[in-house]
């Protein structure tokens, strides 16, 4: 089996090996740009690993992992458009670099492009890979759209938050995996576990990412602590403590949350000081790891012998143990 | 065989059929507003025609009759956004009725729901019908930005505005009518003619378009004469005009172009005399013809009756034929 070091540099190397580079220039220049950024390729990884995990051969599973990989981040182009994101992985996004129209057409192009390259499965794995690939990208707008919402809204339901993540983050978890089992030729009951897995895993992934905002380190997040709090995003911590204050606690966050007279470290200040009366970062630390465990759980339901699951459940550990 | 008013129908019932309302509910009324938008329906009645023509069964094209007009809607919504055109249809646009992420995220969305209805084919015909709908998503994509980037040009020649409007409406045209010929069963050879019968036809269409809109009866063509000149659009009048002037007239077309100051009737009136004076008005109607009878040669290839093209044939003529 592979690791997922190894399975990065052969996802990579087939990455290189593709030539985006088309005309119009001015299309295909940030549709390179995006794809060159190299974060982590989580997707596509786990989308070979649950090949790997299922006996599958990889190299078949590549074209629908690089599909995966296009697939977010046409994603990632129009949401950080949408959420006037100036920065991703360190570097300009694509509306600031160029501009929103730009944005809008690359998105779309490279919408496309991760559809061509579904075609490239045998042809009675199309009809399902396809099916997935559309559902996927529909629950991705809808999480995203529910993210959009919650920005108007004043309050937010902890279940609402909880589906909005499922939709705009969990979901391209599960279906990475599911492809990857669906390629290997896994039976429908582990291509469900598998998902399952994903999903539990993704969503502690995003509540992570919610706690490291506030209580991570600044200098090894990379993120300026509490930035979330002064971008006024309603994160699973305020939607958390929104849940659990009390009728004074309450007021106090709905009356701060859109403070903007404030200074900056002031607000962030005000409103940690509640998240800590209220036991937030241990009730997140909780969701957490009860996410994992059901994750975990999935994992442990498909049978198989261990050793070829650990390579996943260390992944997953690794992701839930990040400081960044 | 079916005519035109009669495809139109059945279409319409079976799009009537669907539904678009889902959550969150935000996402969808857009979609559903989007697809009321009652036009012509040319894209999905022409592809039931191709597979009329071919002697197939309109019921099994009527799904991907519908992809083709899903993914036309998708490209409205999105283009009207980069060109901010706040009306079609005599309508408001999506993103000036809502907000330019709400048209982001709708076009988005049914782009993957035009995918959705593609699975609604014959197993061993889906990778053949994905192939062309990508790239014919693709080049749709390519379309709009060559026009993007004539904006931003001063000059821009014939052949690239050719291509442009190839690209960004003919090829919709062509596909349109190959899918429904491949549905139906038709020979390579016979789709390769049927879509360039519609690339030829797409082409002249778009002319027109242009010539009407400085050369059409404002009362019938329902837009205002001359409007694109005042968005500064560079229509194949234009860009014949600049191709077929002199050095003088040259350079008083492109000083002209760009003019922000001269009232808006006098800025038609003076571009309008120098294409007078050119024969602008001819030329165009040439291409125009020149493009029809191609795309009828094309159609004469097609062996088979003559009585069976005529439906299609009619079309096309009462296509070019048209004041509005």
């Amino acid at each position: 089996m592979y690791s997922y070091d190894e399975l990065f540099r052969i996802f990579s190397n087939h990455l290189e090996k593709q030539s985006f580079s088309h005309n119009p220039k001015e299309l295909y220049e940030p549709i390179v740009y995006s794809i060159a950024q190299c974060g982590k390729r989580l997707r596509p990884v786990i989308a070979l690993m649950a090949c790997d995990l299922f006996g599958g051969d990889i190299k078949k599973a590549l074209p629908q992992a690089l599909a995966i990989e296009l697939l977010h981040n046409f994603t990632l182009i129009h949401d950080d458009l949408m959420d006037q994101s100036p920065i991703r992985h360190g570097k300009e996004t694509v509306f600031k670099k160029w501009d929103s129209k730009l944005a809008i057409l690359a998105g779309d192009a490279l919408f496309a492009l991760a559809y061509d390259y579904t075609l490239q499965s045998e042809t009675h794995q199309l009809p399902e890979i396809l099916k997935i690939f559309n559902k996927t990208a529909l629950q991705a707008c809808e999480g995203q759209q529910m993210d959009l919402n919650f920005e108007k809204r004043k309050d937010v339901l902890l279940d609402d938050y909880l589906e909005m993540i499922r939709l705009k983050t969990a979901v391209l978890f599960g279906t990475s995996l599911e492809i990857g089992a669906l390629v290997a030729g896994a039976s429908k009951k582990n291509r469900q576990l598998i998902y399952d897995f994903g999903i539990n895993v993704g969503m502690s992934f995003q509540l992570k990412d919610d706690l490291l905002d506030l209580y991570g380190m600044e200098e090894v997040f990379g993120k300026r602590t509490g930035q979330d709090i002064l971008d006024n995003k309603k994160t699973y911590l305020f939607v958390q403590a929104l849940s659990a204050a009390g009728p004074k606690a309450r007021s106090v966050l709905l009356s701060y949350f859109h403070e903007k007279e404030l200074p900056e470290k002031e607000k962030i200040r005000s409103l940690k000081k509640i998240f800590d009366e209220l036991g937030i970062e241990k009730m997140t630390g909780n969701a957490i790891s009860g996410f994992l465990n059901k994750g975990m759980e999935k994992l442990d339901m498909i049978e198989l012998p261990e050793e070829r699951k650990q390579p996943l459940r260390n992944l997953a550990q690794t992701m839930i143990n990040r400081n960044k």
